[in-house]
């Protein structure tokens, strides 16, 4: 029940993210529930298109389509109010990426695969979908240029697999894995942390 | 036979479309076919991996291949004059949606698929080839900016599942799903509906 | 052991030329990462996904992600030397468009297609890793624009299927193919040799 709430929740954060970004681009009606869409569960369904779990998860579960579709209309009616959403947004977000990570790497233990590819499902779970959606509204995706976001997930991800080498019961090391998704993504974003830069030439 | 027709009738009008839009993109000749090739076939394709109806459609049966490959040779060797055949291309594109969203319906109802779920993928079936196609020609898809095209296929797939509840034979509420999506298009086209606006500042 | 070092090399090939396109754009580390990730084995999952051997191949051996995470480390450190490097990265990546061709042609044979589905799934092997980095990083697919690239795949795969109408060891077949796809290209480089051009209007 606590692990639906939370499922649901970090849907609805990534659904509006999906609106935002698809008014922004002035879509119709059609083009924002799409965006909302698939930035809610592209990632879910591209990691099951990868192993093959098909049909993907939201075809077999209507309780996505439908908070999504509601999610849509709140905030297609709010839309004027949603920028003063922005802090909850941000945290139902970030709680979000905890979660789908951990629902990625589930899904690859499932599958029998190796730590690394699991870790790799679960940060493609989270991140996918906005990866999707900016594709879809012809932008370099955002989680490429900037922030610690994807790599949130991929440390969360590893340390999972480091706390299950240790005797703790696997649900307390699921939920911690999750807590360090969700901290770290908070602490870089508080303390303005990026990945180290890369590029030598200062004028670049 | 008639099934057949259609069918690729249609395959010929979304593979015109993808040529005149990577015409416009002044891509080469490997370019185009493969813009047309993905306009054609993405929809059910996207629709076939969704459901791990593999290898997807178009691998099963070489006459997608054959039959795009004589309408791109046919479109660019007739290129001045394809302007002229606006709109018989609309009617073949018009009728293609409406027979591809019935194709993607049937596929979910094989897939034991829910109700909605089957109208998600007969939509993804007739409208993700040319959402793929602009993508690929780096254009937000035009589907999504404008005109009634994906609600088309919606209202005519849900039409199909009102009408199955009827004492109907169910080829004749497959035909007649067909002619809602078909008739809503025009409708649309000739009349300009638009979907609602969503957009409160108007000086947007 | 042949065969492994020069997937590798490809591999090698393709994850650089994925980290030059996304170092242009000014991505971040984990951006940089992704691209080079997708340009190495984005078409190879594209053609798992298709005929649906899943998990897709780079889930099932993890010498491609370690291959390809060394490829970015060492594109990084030399980022001033890559543009001498052309050369040998030209060379490495005809290479791999021959290999991978052959590799995509093998699996369409496994899951019994016809020939020309066959050359499909290995020209989209050998090409659509770089399809994806460009839609990725917001740019038309640069095969569709220029050169022969993906027409020595085909032409490369149809030569396999005629060699194996002939009296020929298999094994040669397949090793004379890979030449003919490496033959093709370097001659199409070296002598610019495009596709025929198939705009009439000489102002376009």
């Amino acid at each position: 029940m606590f692990y639906l709430t939370i499922d649901i929740l970090g849907t609805i954060a990534f659904a509006i993210s999906g609106v935002l970004v698809a008014m922004d681009k002035k879509l119709d009606l059609f083009g924002v529930f799409i965006i909302a869409f698939v930035t809610a569960v592209g990632g879910g369904t591209l990691r099951d298109m990868l192993i093959g779990n098909t049909p993907v998860a939201w075809m077999q579960d209507s309780i996505y389509t439908f908070t999504i579709l509601g999610a849509v209309i709140f905030a297609i009616l709010l839309q004027e109010r949603l920028r003063y959403l922005r802090k909850s947004l941000f945290l139902f977000d970030t709680i979000g990426i905890g979660l789908y990570t951990m629902v990625g790497i589930d899904k690859g233990l499932q599958a029998e695969l190796i730590p690394i590819m699991c870790i790799a499902l679960g940060t493609i779970t989270a991140c996918f979908g906005g990866v999707i959606r900016d594709i879809l509204c012809n932008e370099i995706p955002v989680i490429f240029r900037k922030e610690i976001y994807a790599t949130a997930c991929i440390l969360g991800g590893g340390s999972y697999f480091l706390l299950t080498r240790l005797p703790i019961i696997d649900e307390y090391s699921f939920v911690a894995s999750i807590i360090v998704v969700i901290g770290i993504r908070l602490l870089a974003v508080k303390y303005k942390i990026a990945l180290p830069n890369i590029y030598r030439n200062k004028s670049a």
